[in-house]
């Protein structure tokens, strides 16, 4: 960490900062130059508080040298983390995973259907939300405990295991047999629901935030790592920019960085990134050539009062092509 | 709202289309181009489920005419709200209020100090955090039920009101004797949270998400509204953009469009939207000359290791000197 | 194109608005609401400036129906255009083409070392800037006409024709023998250069602008269209967003889109969109798996003062593994 | 200027670095530390071309610790520049203008009759646009050298010093009477336009481009600078964000950040940014309450077809209205 003092400090100032700097056991290294001083902070940084040190008088700016994180940090865990969702079932380390399922569980047949439907075409893991967060109060909020029950009879069923949203800690207890626990993009700074997920014990699939940075996303991991649960998955799924042809932007460049600054599995949600259902297909590829762990995919078999063959979520027949794609695709992946 | 179809549409489906409009009592009004056909939808469209018509197969875009709110929309209530704290605050309806205080509360001394000096200076809220919400989870989270205590220990010796942040339901009957309670920028969009809110019968100051949308915004508080809360304030504190020169972009534009579109108080928080203490005070006088109803200023007496003469949060001296430019501006904000 | 009236409009300025659209060769469909009047505009509004009837007092909004562009939209030209630069050099169609450099023209040496490398490696363009925008004026500008000459005998020496970025008219006549105009990011909306690209007779690489929608890209592609050439590329080189981990945030989901709405040739820059040495290769491959129809990629091989060994820009080395794990993907992505 | 080095580097390569820097004419200060070397460096730094050091394969991270601008940098010019357009117009320091007119020039009995109104209502200076910056090739480009002659009579009629755009340099010769030259947001980073306004000896006004930093706007006017012309002020007129309801996020905050980190006057543009006539006052008002040293308000007499009486830009009426209430502002914000 480097401290950027103003020009010319108080001098009872400056020892007073460098005392106290020493006392959270950090060396420090002072660089006097003409028109400023620098202090380098040696140590571990991690717990220091950037903003308490920025606000002082004395500082003109902090910057950071070493990430803010330390469990998430692939310097310190080189190795891939590798997630085992059941014995055939495992994410990172090569291990590729496709997630597929509707947007909204609306009832037991439909859950049930789609569930077969994704199976067959190669789907690993079902999605389906139960408890949906809707900008309107008066849009459909999910089917709750009942879809819930819906979601784990269709893993009855088909075997297949189940990823659903959490949105607020009073549901845990409606998780006991659910697979993986998806903390929502609105909810990545909840930071009490974080904390929680570290006492769960649960696989969770953390989806950034639209205006999170990747450093963000990070350090919200971290809070689930630190309190205890390693088993995070990190998932792109479109930030807000200025650009209006999608609903967001799908950030592809971060599956790469975050392979690089940290050993958690990266998974791409090209449906609610763009929400435009026929990008989902390129960018599912895309994502697997960017080196994604993988994908999860809105896949829809109840067209609403049979108005539409194929809505903005794929139609299993689309998602059947999409999971060919990606299969014929991931083996390749490996030799580039 | 309008439907705007694909070129061509089977007639079968356009007729279903249709049917199923009229039966959520919407009248349509079909108009037929020579590139494509559009439906004009007549009546009360806000409780239309717009993502899923748009999801329709024929359909290529769907835009709105009408605001999808209803309870914050100004449409429907011309007048002000005036939210009444106690018997002397008020707030809208030409009622200008300064809340001020700490960022977080640290100690018993620190807040009952700081909040004799902003009452002196003509404050008539004490702000001031006891559950703090951080990036990082190894930062200072706050005193917790400890710092509640100290606020309501603060109301107590200076009459002052208090508004303080929720972080989570579970903290809400903590919250009995707080005057105004916030919901942080980070909970916008928390859903179960803003319902919460509905029932618990008190005043909210609702933050804006770092990435949200006034409409979004407005539809956070429409949740509150409609769960039974009518005294909700809209709280400006800046939104992320590319700008790395200010912590966030203060959209003070927001300010009259706001109060254009809804009758409810809006706020302004200059010091956590620039982060920059120097800008706090030129920021606050533009807010109020732009129409804001209030504001909520970031004061601190307990210069950290009595390190800094004026950290970023303004000192007691500095705050003195914006309370009274402020006092002179309002008075003449009436006259525009 | 789609107008909405405010509440109850003037009835002489309601009819003076119809006869005038009208006098505009627009059919005018008229559809009366409880809350709003909205005017359905049939026929072709490709050149109706939207803003001058969004400024009239009566309209409330103005909505486009369809797109404001014509020359470069596919409705109009379902096929691919396909731009021969030489008789073996083909771009658009399923001709998928690698361009390579380094960002500037040094010497003639390290230009004509570097041609021949990427050439080797599989590149059929080369790029060099001779003209640089920097933005810093103490920054290095570029060789100016000299680097245009240096180009030229690297064309002459390996055969690879040049691509390389024009700034303003001026230097028009020096570029003769170039077979590809750039114009960068910055000047995408400067529109007298456009026009002149469209008298100018040769193929243009279109960067967007860094702040640019896609719409707005295709608006300046139909600039140098409507000026007489028809021989445009695309190329998406990152938006500037919130994010600062990378340089740019590269919009992978514009690749896809951009070739539903438009028949011209799509090309990525994952160079200069990431600015990380380690992203080229991912970002390049997950841009062909979206199907871009080439890459422009950064290479260099004199690094300065022989300091660095892998500088951001690719080395030669390097470059030879992307080229050949890009030649590998290529034939995969057509039967996707 | 701070170098962050890769773990461990190369004896040889970090010789060569420090040999390097030193030729530059710094100092070098060494810390290493347990997981990084950092390197301070000590000096002019303004000229020193960050990117080359940035890619060097030893170094992690380059900081800059000075602004990279020095001719607009208020901490070598600490007093206010004042530009005088006429013996009794002048700009900055203290000096407060109002600018405004039509957005295009149409008539000469337009112009000329807007001219009078504004001048009536107590603007100083005449806006209006001859050379259009139009995103479709089909909109009305404006009347070139007409409007310029337009202008200049409306000059001679009422006395008022003309602001226009200048779009490219071939068109400087027109502009021998024009008071102020005008460079819009889409040229702001067109560096060959900026280096001629550094010839061309007029006061010039720079607006911010729509995705520009500030630092991106200090480092255009230092183009203007550091090639001669010292009459430059900064206009801030919105820049692009995700939020829809205004045309651009006007960031006020950026005046009195810019008045601190520059002794430029500094323009706000309400009406472009925000695009909205009502929200034109409000903005007006708060630009003035932040501290700018002028407003370019947009003023149109002339409404199409008769159609409007009160368009997005004001009616002579509604800027009287506005002259008269930042008028009476004004002398207050001296008192703050």
């Amino acid at each position: 960490m480097i401290v950027i003092l103003r020009k010319n400090p108080e001098q009872r100032q400056l020892e007073n900062l460098i005392q106290w700097l020493k006392s959270l056991n950090l060396d420090v290294h002072l660089s006097v130059g003409e028109t400023s001083i620098i202090l380098g902070l040696i140590g571990d940084t991690s717990s220091v508080d950037i903003d308490l040190i920025r606000a002082l008088d004395i500082v003109e700016d902090v910057k950071r040298v070493q990430e803010p994180y330390k469990n998430a940090n692939r310097k310190f865990h080189p190795d891939d983390t590798i997630i085992e969702i059941t014995a055939d079932v495992k994410i990172g380390g090569g291990n590729k995973v496709m997630m597929a399922g509707p947007c909204s569980v609306e009832s037991i047949d439909q859950i049930c259907e789609v569930a077969r439907r994704v199976k067959a075409a190669g789907a690993e893991i079902l999605r389906g939300g139960a408890f949906k967060p809707r900008t309107s109060p008066y849009a459909f909020q999910g089917l709750g405990e009942t879809g819930i029950n819906y979601l784990l009879e269709a893993k009855k069923q088909t075997g297949l295991p189940i990823v659903t949203e959490l949105m607020n800690i009073s549901q845990l207890p409606l998780f006991d047999e659910i697979d993986i626990i998806q903390i929502g993009a609105r909810n990545m700074q909840n930071y009490d629901l974080l904390k929680e997920m570290g006492h769960c014990g649960k696989p969770v699939l953390l989806k950034r935030g639209l205006a999170n940075t990747l450093e963000e996303l990070l350090m919200s991991a971290e809070y689930i790592m630190a309190n205890g649960n390693q088993r995070v998955m990190l998932c792109e799924r479109g930030i807000r920019t200025f650009e209006t042809a999608m609903r967001n932007t799908l950030d592809l460049a971060a599956v790469p960085l975050l392979k690089d600054l940290s050993h958690l599995p990266v998974i791409v949600d090209p449906s609610h990134a763009t929400g435009i259902a026929k990008l989902v297909k390129p960018m599912a590829m895309a994502a697997i050539a960017a080196g994604a762990d993988g994908l999860i995919i809105e896949v829809h078999n109840d067209p609403p009062h049979a108005l539409c063959d194929g809505a903005q979520s794929l139609t299993p027949e689309a998602f059947d092509v999409v999971a060919a794609c990606v299969k014929n695709l991931i083996p390749l992946s490996f030799h580039w």
